[in-house]
């Protein structure tokens, strides 16, 4: 063969190969963006179906109907079993109940603050014992007030501690534009400030609710005692109350506060979390998990925290099955019991046996409310998440912003730990720390096409990681 | 000169430009990261600032505080005024009232109607004249409806509609994302329903209100009419009254609807677009406008529509002064007058022979309420929008999603026509028309963060583009 004949060989190998690398890789451009269509118009069709039917708000407002569903309360028992109909109603198979052992306290029937002062007179303030205190004496008790701003001045003031109320007067920073990570750190007051204000020998710890709101609303939640430290009674009281009491102390600083409740540890009880299932027709073994936590704390439904999320999860897999959708992979709701109270719910799942035939490619959390959706978090290694990155154009089409590491929850953790890939639906959260924990996480603070918005964007994701999987082949 | 040398010669020169190139292409990318850092760490103190101290809480707070602002109303002359002292009060320059004529159109003590069936009994129905309505007779009228659900509907059933109340119960689409969109459909109806009724030979258009919001508020807003056409009176009701009217027309197809309101149209008045300014320092002739509309409805104090928009205005001015910004273009809040009733106020601003020295280069307006803010439109060229994305990962730094082509306003229209850049800011449509134009549009449907969160993307915006510019080099 002629160099010539040789070389005209080779440019007609590259041109074909040219041509082979060229059509093929159109062919997977056309491939995504038939692809990218086809998503998009389920994307339509479920925004159609959702905004018009409005299902979410109707689950919610049957959740919320209960009561509060605290651990170990009636409301929670109520809740297990009314969502567990809901499933059966909604057609979900495997619908079943997994048992949980979770702590049950009670709030006593009447929770008192009274700022007394020579100077100022007597002012009531709001308060509520932090969920986990102890009880005061059955007469209450009555102590001068020593305000701190942080764990240090505390350090500092400890010697004048004994027999004190500690007012951790904390303010949630509201220059912070996630306040998810302002209130983390107020929080912790209410977490710690018990445990600390007793190794300087106070007799109660009483905590600035942590929210940016102005209002007369106290905020409860989760606090820990140690080993080998005294076990003193902790409340919280309103923003409104506290900004009262650190002025009033101001002018005299000898006022005394009264307060008083009759808060319960019970022994544990049993309770359970509830699942069901849309079944995948090629990989039924492989599991998209959507879920929430049922439990709330007790002041109010918890309509946000975390009515929502359940709703998010069951209406869903509602949308799904209502567009005759029929998932490859199982996508399935889980209402998880005890994500407020120490999260046995999400350890047992995990743990279960029930398990070892499953494998949990998602999981996602919803736990954040109710509010407008602005993104999804994945906790994926870099490749994973720039593979779902291609789906952004119809997530975009439904008001989805980004997909950015992140998400997961208290619930879904120990299956993080066992190797699932974890997300979360994130809400706005501007809003979310004025109603959270308190009075105010009721219905009305709902906006019903804000929280079907949640639950179209959890909807879309399930489906399209049913039909794609995520692994690095994404079929 | 050998070849060789030649060849060496050429590929020195090769690395001398390409170390030239990349040296350059690395300053620009240098000086671009610098550029980014040095706004994100200026959207990070407006963030602190602004969510810290929410002055356009504090500002919308005192603009509500007098009530409705229907053109040439007494709340919409006390709002001029009270805008104009907000100005100086914030230390703005070139503080001025500039003249505009507008409608006078008030709405009677007493609007009535009451449906009344001999099969059903009679039931109340809440009603709001639309805005330009002529009045009833005295005496109201009484007569029997004819429902459609379009104007095509209308046509077909002319025959039978001479003397007859025509109800538009034309449905706001939910299943739309952007309830802008959906809405707009729907307010046809409201604007052109007297009109097209008139044409049929009826006497009188009952329009059910244009929003998604299931409640007993009736909706008003602008309609027209026409030369040569009978002028009908016409009023909304609420959705809840249209839906009680539609199934009684099922169950009494006879039934009577009594309306009486006597709302006047006046002459028209002289009012004002009010104005001020933070110079620039290096061209003061060129200049970034922020605008809304300082009129509202006359339902409620219109605190989304368009308080939200004037105190973002106002308010972003404030902060880029507490910030000690000093701009090198001048920024200016204008508080337009007369948008909802013709938009004179718009019209005379740009036509104003006061803007013959003046170049304005950005037009922004916020006229879609105090929600979460999500992106901003800019109806600008693609090659000023490209320009423009570069400075996402700052806009993204507050939570604004998206710059997107679109934006403007009816008040910056004019404006645009003469060639400046127009835009918008674009918060969450999905609660909007749940409080347009109804009794509902109170200060308390506001979240402080999220209105404040408008402010300070406004006023990011409009100091990056005083820095910058906008032309093709953005100089």
């Amino acid at each position: 063969m002629s160099i010539r004949k040789h070389a005209l060989k080779i440019r007609c190998l590259g041109l074909a190969l040219f041509i082979i690398v060229s059509v093929a890789s159109s062919q997977q451009k056309n491939s995504l963006s038939d692809q990218i269509e086809k998503y998009q118009n389920i994307a339509q069709r479920l925004l159609e179906q959702g905004l018009r039917e409005l299902p979410s708000y109707s689950i919610l407002e049957k959740i919320t109907s209960v009561g509060h569903r605290l651990t170990g309360s009636p409301g929670a028992a109520a809740a297990v079993e009314l969502t567990r109909q809901i499933m059966m109603e909604m057609g979900l198979k495997n619908v079943h109940l997994e048992p949980t052992t979770v702590p049950h306290w009670v709030r006593g029937p009447e929770e008192e603050a009274l700022m007394i002062s020579s100077v100022l007179g007597d002012h009531a303030l709001s308060t509520a014992a932090i969920g986990g205190s102890v009880a005061t004496h059955e007469d209450g008790l009555s102590a001068q007030v020593i305000e701190v701003k942080d764990f240090s001045e505390l350090e500092r003031l400890k010697e004048s501690a004994a027999g004190k109320i500690i007012f951790f007067n904390v303010k949630m920073e509201p220059g912070t534009l996630n306040t998810f990570s302002a209130y983390g750190k107020a929080a912790a007051y209410r977490v710690r400030g018990a445990v600390e204000a007793a190794k300087r020998g106070a007799a109660f710890a009483l905590v600035r609710s942590p929210t940016t709101a102005n209002d007369d609303f106290p905020h409860t939640g989760m606090m820990s005692y140690e080993p080998g430290i005294t076990k003193i009674p902790a409340a919280c009281i309103s923003t409104q109350g506290a900004d009262l009491l650190s002025q009033s102390l101001k002018l005299d600083p000898d006022l005394k506060v009264f307060i008083r409740f009759h808060c319960q540890n019970l022994p544990p009880v049993r309770s359970y979390n509830v699942i069901g299932d849309l079944p995948g027709y090629e990989k039924p073994e492989e599991i998209i998990l959507l879920g929430g936590h049922l439990d709330s704390w007790d002041l109010s439904p918890g309509a946000h925290d975390d009515g929502a999320g359940c709703t998010h999860a069951l209406s869903a897999l509602y949308l799904i099955k209502a567009l005759d959708l029929r998932p490859k992979r199982t996508i399935r709701a889980v209402m998880f019991m005890n994500e407020e109270f120490g999260g046995s719910g999400g350890r047992d799942y995990a743990a279960s046996e029930k398990r070892a035939d499953e494998k949990h490619i998602l999981a996602v959390e919803s736990d954040r409310g109710g509010f407008l959706p602005l993104g999804i978090g994945i906790n994926a290694d870099d490749a994973t998440l720039d593979r779902m990155q291609k789906w952004m154009p119809v997530f975009r089409s439904i008001q989805i912003h980004w997909i950015r590491k992140g998400g997961g929850g208290v619930d879904i953790a120990p299956l993080g730990k066992q190797g699932t890939v974890l997300g979360g639906l994130l809400p706005d959260s501007q809003r979310y720390f004025d109603v959270h924990h308190s009075g105010r996480d009721t219905l009305d603070t709902i906006h019903p096409r804000e929280l079907e918005l949640g639950t179209i964007a959890l909807s879309l994701l399930a489906y399209i990681v049913s039909e794609e999987g995520l692994g690095p082949h994404m079929k």
